[in-house]
């Protein structure tokens, strides 16, 4: 390496920042006063401001206690979500056929068509909910988008949850599944996604591999993560009440994530990713939105992965409050979200 | 083209939503009670903590009337600031040489290495400031930065401010230095940056060079640009006495805007660049930050050129406001924020 070359490469170690852990007490909090935010518009789909204008979410206050209470819950709501399933999948020409793969529930995701250059990649899917909610088939509506959008075959795992089991059993059921498809299919051919704490699971799952001595997926598209169960990051502030999905950092998400914890310490990386070594992660495509609760748990993510020297790739949509990019597949932003995430899988796969 | 590929490519043209530009009347605001938000630490240096916990500007809400007004203010501010750059010189080894391109006042700002895969590469520099702060030498700080951080000659323009001329006359002077430098150097090894309103007029730029028959630039860093001056985006609402330094969507940035356009709509791509047409756009790199009240002015640059089919990465730093990316050049957050620009640089200069 010749002298100048050498300098410019510990230049560029250099620009790691001297990051700090802790909070200095001298600096001041900052007062906001109360404000009323319009719907916003600008290049944003009508179908989208409809999502973006609907009131907080009624249930954001839900503060379970066990997992019973959460999963009397996600039954109830997963059986409006199964209904809708039947017309998604005609809408985006997709199938789903139930299966056990190493002894862990799974649906197979396949759309009607896949083009040869994605015949043989793999995508496996964690879906979202808290770690508690979209048990079943109610799990699989972000795999149909996937695959429907993406042109490729998924797996989506449904992965144990409260009150069957708690930390780590989703990990592992999850982690289960990418042992056994690594049988027939290269490691550099399979990505991993999800969204919200299959966001988390994704990070997760890359994290576990590298313990076990599994090899890399080719790719990850860990949307809006729950990649910070401690509740640090700015946006558990500036998002609050803005957000209305989540609405809040001491919602129904955080009472979901307490059960699922089960008294095991939340800032684990395999509960709190964000706090994981991640140099050598695969490249990332992660996605949020301007109002998400998780804005910073995304940032934060794809800052890490940068200063690790990994490549990750941040899509941020306007106005959108968290995981709102995978609500519904007639909206045009859901389309161009996993249009996006397909088109990075196709860059990075097989490489 | 096979009947597959031919639906793959219908479907990904498909993908760009059908966009909205009126605001549906149905719709109803949301109404954000009054909070306190915590100084943000974890993954910020403790001198970026410092700066992001600064209390509000205490000019954010100076009206000026008249371009007279606004330079006396500038003067002053100027006055300070040009006592920081023989410091930030020696720190980051660059020199700064007052010239003039084609009639335009320009300083020529180069590195005192510059490494061989950077030589024969030009970076044109347009500074901030709403359209009339930094006049004079006070403009070359973020020039100083890129070029000691990046590691290429930069030329960073002067261009004319009210009360002396008024819009177009600072893209006229930009342009002027662009067709000046392109006699010597082609555009694929020239690369155009600014933050704020040096953001709006790096996207400027490109939209007149088109409208001129010049050529595309290789590359293009439009830091938190000032895309959208008719006062349009979530986060003028959202991050409103959030962002400790513009503050309000109607404060001083405003008025000096108003001073600058001189009577001509605002909406006019040439002052608020989102409306242009960016089909064919060079790559770009965006940088903002979460609590940035033009957060959602470089989130819809970056999706409309992706829309557009275009390359643009977007990089968001945690906690900060406003431009608080190339705030001190001894931040690590700042030397990270420019190294990233020049290392993307690095990647689409010259092709």
């Amino acid at each position: 390496m010749k002298p100048q070359r050498l300098i410019l490469f510990a230049a560029a170690l250099l620009a790691a920042p001297v990051l700090s852990s802790a909070q200095s007490a001298a600096l001041k909090p900052l007062n906001v006063p109360a404000k009323t935010l319009p719907v916003p518009y600008a290049d944003i789909s009508p179908q989208m401001q409809k999502i973006i204008a609907a009131p907080l979410n009624p249930n954001w206050n839900d503060q379970w206690q066990t997992g019973a209470q959460a999963r009397a819950f996600a039954n109830t709501q997963a059986a409006g979500i199964v209904k809708t399933i039947p017309g998604m999948l005609a809408r985006l020409h997709v199938t789903v056929q139930p299966t056990i793969i190493g002894g862990v529930k799974a649906y197979i995701v396949t759309p009607d068509s896949i083009p040869p250059e994605n015949q043989g990649k793999l995508l496996i899917h964690v879906h979202g909910g808290c770690y508690v909610l979209f048990p079943g088939e109610a799990g699989v509506t972000e795999a149909i988008m996937m695959a429907g959008f993406g042109h490729y075959k998924v797996i989506s795992v449904d992965y144990r949850m409260p009150p069957e089991a708690y930390f780590p059993t989703a990990l592992d059921d999850a982690v289960t599944v990418y042992r056994q498809e690594l049988k027939t299919t290269p490691a550099k051919d399979i990505a991993f996604f999800g969204t919200s704490a299959g966001g988390a699971l994704t990070l997760e799952m890359v994290l576990r591999a590298r313990q076990e001595g599994l090899p890399m997926p080719g790719a990850i598209a860990p949307g809006t993560p729950m990649s910070d169960v401690t509740l640090t990051g700015d946006s558990f502030y500036t998002n609050e009440k803005v957000d209305n999905v989540l609405v809040s950092r001491n919602g129904f998400c955080q009472a979901a994530t307490v059960i699922y914890a089960h008294g095991h310490n939340l800032a684990d990386p395999l509960l709190s990713p964000v706090y994981g070594d991640m140099h050598g992660f695969p490249p990332a495509i992660l996605t949020t939105g301007t109002r998400d609760l998780l804005l910073s748990n995304t940032v934060r993510v794809d800052r890490k992965m940068l200063r690790s020297g990994d490549i990750a790739e941040l899509e941020v949509f306007e106005g959108e409050s968290h995981a709102q990019y995978q609500f519904d597949d007639t909206v045009p932003e859901t389309r161009e979200a996993f249009t996006e995430i397909g088109t990075f899988f196709g860059k990075y796969l097989g490489q």
